[in-house]
């Protein structure tokens, strides 16, 4: 194994700036370009989870910088290998340097999450949470950071393990059977097998389900903004973003193009999907453009049908319908813009036009800024996401998503089995395809298991 | 003394990130939201340089993230004071996070350099070392790197603490004698004190001497790129820039406000200062633009004089004589562009134009980056820089430049009082204010201190 190293705070200028080296040569890479202040205890002889100070040098004996030096010692650091981390000046330059000197004294370059890798490699933690640990470092709000660190601490992780305890264990009476098959013996009763399928499901079921939520948290709830031209989505959207990234114009159709961007609203992170307007034009209103911002609707969870107070469509009506017919099944809020141009009463009339439109409706002003806050509610509000407790688990990764969706193909495909009878080979192919479903997420799966599993427990000597 | 706390590293996402807490509460603070993994030892007691992993949880018991928190103990620590760091995932949330908590929990957050001023405070470092420590961290050349961490090391100090010693054993001397002024005793022999001040001063000057290349190598050496409109002095500049900074195009003049930008060549720091291009017209020659054309001729150390090979203006040997004369004392060097548009003879009849310029002759072609290593050399050749070697003291600091010419002003009175024989008080008054100006590039003047070092050498008991 390559002793590896990377310079592993944000890059730039600070105050300071940590390098990591990782591997087995880490103490004596390191050594041959640090050199501590104490000169009592070699650096080799350094006791792990303790800080040296001292002076990194180049090969012509010259001083590169004062540093601070950790080291920790295999198997007891994040990678499970020595580690030493370097505490340096944080100017670009003496990062370059020292990283330099590392490369040049027989270190490799880390790639990209390499750490983290040789901590999945040396069982530091399962395949699962290595990725929580990346969703960690990316996580920009409450709900996701939360999702991530139950994640990387195993919540999922456990859940996983318990289900392949309860597979492992009805795959090892399956091939007990098969073993003995000539002997026509029944060591798993199928009436139990059928219950540790059945809760198997549900456990999936359940994690899948799940994943409509961590989805939502992690990636942010798609909004749609629909709305016939001009009447002021763009300068709603670049409210909500609290910036300038959609053109705002007066002329009618300026957002050709779907602007996507995120926002994060009381914790919960919203992506907003801005739309090409609807045209009022009878001849074009099924024309391509419209049909990508239906399209649009069916992606968003929750949808922002824009209107202008101060002159509806005289299709309005028929513009609602179809919408509503298209969001069918999502939340629709009906935003009322330019409230600011209308009387008071003036609201009473427009509301009663829609008598038929069961969604929520909101009045503001995009440009005057009047009762955002109240849209802002509407949303957080509609979101519907349940409360994630520290500590829920919550698939958010659309590869443990996929690979509960093959695991759950499999265990419904051995409910079945048992129903009709079919031979224990079957049984046990269809349970071992959910197994490396399962262990595709973890990154634990091997068949050498599955048979350690058998003989440990059983332990019938043969 | 309040406890002090933030984020060290560079601002942003990373693999991990760095809160620094300095100040008699850092511990206590940490204390409650930090809960150490190994729970066989308080937090309190952990030993000074060592790291333990635990969890940071909020007032709700939620846990925030997993990390390594180093202890540092005043007065070993960077600061002399207790400090805490904190490791954490690099996320901008949990960095904010946890910034936040130690807030709440009675940090105050650190003012920028608030941990350089309390090593400094603690008498850490002196002040220039303390502002060195600000030069290190924004090097960005080996040669301005290499001139910090000599200062930071103290180089610098140490020049001046021999100063110093030599300038209040000189004021001991006198102020012993002022004491005794009744008796008429004359303590110090006036020859050896005039030896003394010339050394002082000999010092001084070799130290303001000193800024020059310090100057140059921290702020870069200033190179003015002057010449006749569109003879691609633009080109040249992107060239030697890297970037498309400065606008290229072929209408005459389109340079018109001076664009400075620097780079690093050959571990030298080079900045750019390019001019509105000098119109060929008579009556406008002497122009405003032109003007400031000479003025930043003027600034510059290195003048590049760049000509167009394939069409020289009729009044060049003019424009180069009135150039010369303005870059007086400057390196100049002569620049034929569009090399690569003439034949080879043609370079000499070219060079025969300038028969009577002394500076050196570059031909390149910036378009076609013909050469231009050839003109990276001449640049380096002319910065005439002295090498720096690792340990020489350069003064690089305008604060000391100036307190340096303060103190060269003082010593020289004191060298023309001794000749003309003024009386002891006014020699004494000199001596101080040439320490006051040394005391304020190091931090360390007070009358107390000359006081004290009268009695603590001389212990005359009254």
């Amino acid at each position: 194994m390559s002793t590896i190293a990377a310079i592993s705070t944000a890059p730039g200028v600070g105050g300071i700036a940590v390098i990591r080296v990782s591997g087995p040569e880490a103490l004596s890479v390191c050594a041959t370009i640090f050199k501590p202040k104490k000169l009592d205890v070699s650096f080799l002889e350094q006791e792990a989870n303790t800080i040296s100070f001292g002076n990194i040098i180049d090969g012509k004996n010259e001083l590169v910088d004062e540093v601070l030096v950790a080291v920790f010692r295999a198997p007891h650091s994040f990678t499970g290998e020595d580690v030493v981390e370097i505490s340096c000046h944080g100017s670009v330059f003496i990062q370059q340097r020292i990283l330099q000197l590392l490369i040049e004294n027989g270190c490799a370059l880390a790639r990209a999450g390499e750490f983290t890798q040789r901590a999945f490699l040396n069982g530091k933690m399962d395949l699962s949470q290595a990725e929580a640990v990346a969703d960690l470092i990316a996580s920009t709000s409450a709900a996701s950071h939360r999702m991530a660190l139950t994640q990387m601490r195993g919540g999922f992780s456990n859940e996983l393990v318990k289900l392949r305890t309860q597979l492992l264990n009805f795959v090892s009476l399956i091939e007990l059977e098969l073993d003995f098959s000539e002997e026509d013996v029944e060591f798993a009763n199928r009436s139990q097998l059928s219950q540790l399928a059945a809760n198997a499901e549900d456990v999936i079921v359940s994690l899948s389900e799940s994943f409509r939520v961590g989805n939502a948290l992690k990636n942010g709830i798609p909004v749609a903004l629909v709305g016939e031209t001009n009447v002021g989505k763009s300068t709603l959207l670049n409210l909500l973003l609290n910036e300038e990234k959609a053109i705002v114009s007066d002329i009618h159709g300026t957002t050709r193009d779907v602007i996507e961007d995120s926002v994060v609203l009381r914790g919960i992170t919203f992506r907003f999907i801005d739309t090409a307007g609807i045209r009022d034009t009878r001849d074009k209103i099924e024309s391509l453009g419209i049909e990508r911002t239906y399209q649009k609707i069916e992606q968003a969870a929750i949808v922002l049908w824009v209107l202008d107070c101060t002159q509806l469509s005289e299709h309005i009506e028929w513009l609602t319908e179809r919408i509503q017919k298209r969001a069918e099944g999502k939340k629709v809020i009906l935003v009322f813009n330019k409230i600011d141009k209308i009387a008071e009463d003036e609201r009473d009339v427009l509301s009663h036009l829609f008598d038929q439109f069961d969604g929520e409706r909101i009045y503001i002003s995009a440009k005057k800024r009047l009762n955002t806050d109240v849209l802002e509610n509407a949303l957080v509000q509609a979101a519907q996401l349940p409360e994630i407790n520290p500590g829920d688990v919550v698939v958010n990764n659309v590869r443990h998503y996929e690979a509960l969706q093959q695991a759950l193909v499999s265990i419904r495909r051995v409910t079945e089995g048992l129903e009709s009878g079919i031979s224990g080979d079957f049984l046990s192919q269809d349970i071992r395809e959910c197994l490396h479903a399962i262990g595709e997420i973890t990154g634990h799966i091997s068949t050498d298991e599955i048979l350690g599993n058998i003989f440990s427990k059983f332990c019938i000597g043969k």
